[in-house]
């Protein structure tokens, strides 16, 4: 049993009006001083079994094919936890 | 200059169609052994000046009013870098 977290977010050159109307509520609500604000989407996968490197490039496969659009987001794929043992 | 980064997931006992859809989609794609998908969002904020603790404190409070819903929502602050240095 194994917890692996996809963060998918905008490319940096994208546009992302998301984020945008975030950064522009902000001072309306009373925040200051913050600059940018990008937002983007953070996916929990539990995988059954051992985490081999086999498994691990499978997860980069989906992250790539179905849980992000390589044209304009970019992912990036973190184990979080194996067998209840907590990795950063 | 620091960035911060705010997880935001759906509750453990609140449906979450989105991560279900994920789960359903991934058998048909010829992924097998994912047991759970959940699908939140993640907001990179980056922040002016010095990240004292009270301007962390005061992303705490955005993070509740206005990136989350804490009815149905999670969400957690982490400081990713400080003046170009990362932290985990």
């Amino acid at each position: 049993m194994a917890r692996v977290v996809v963060d998918v977010m905008p490319k940096p050159e994208i546009l992302d009006p998301q984020g945008k109307a975030v950064l522009g509520a902000l001072p309306r609500l009373g925040f200051d001083g913050v600059t940018d604000v990008r937002q983007g989407k953070r996916f929990e996968l539990e995988i059954e079994g051992e985490l081999t490197a086999e498994r691990l490039a499978e997860v980069e496969k989906m992250a790539e094919t179905l849980l992000s659009n390589p044209v304009i987001e970019d992912f990036a794929v973190r184990v979080v936890e194996t067998d209840g043992a907590a990795r950063s």
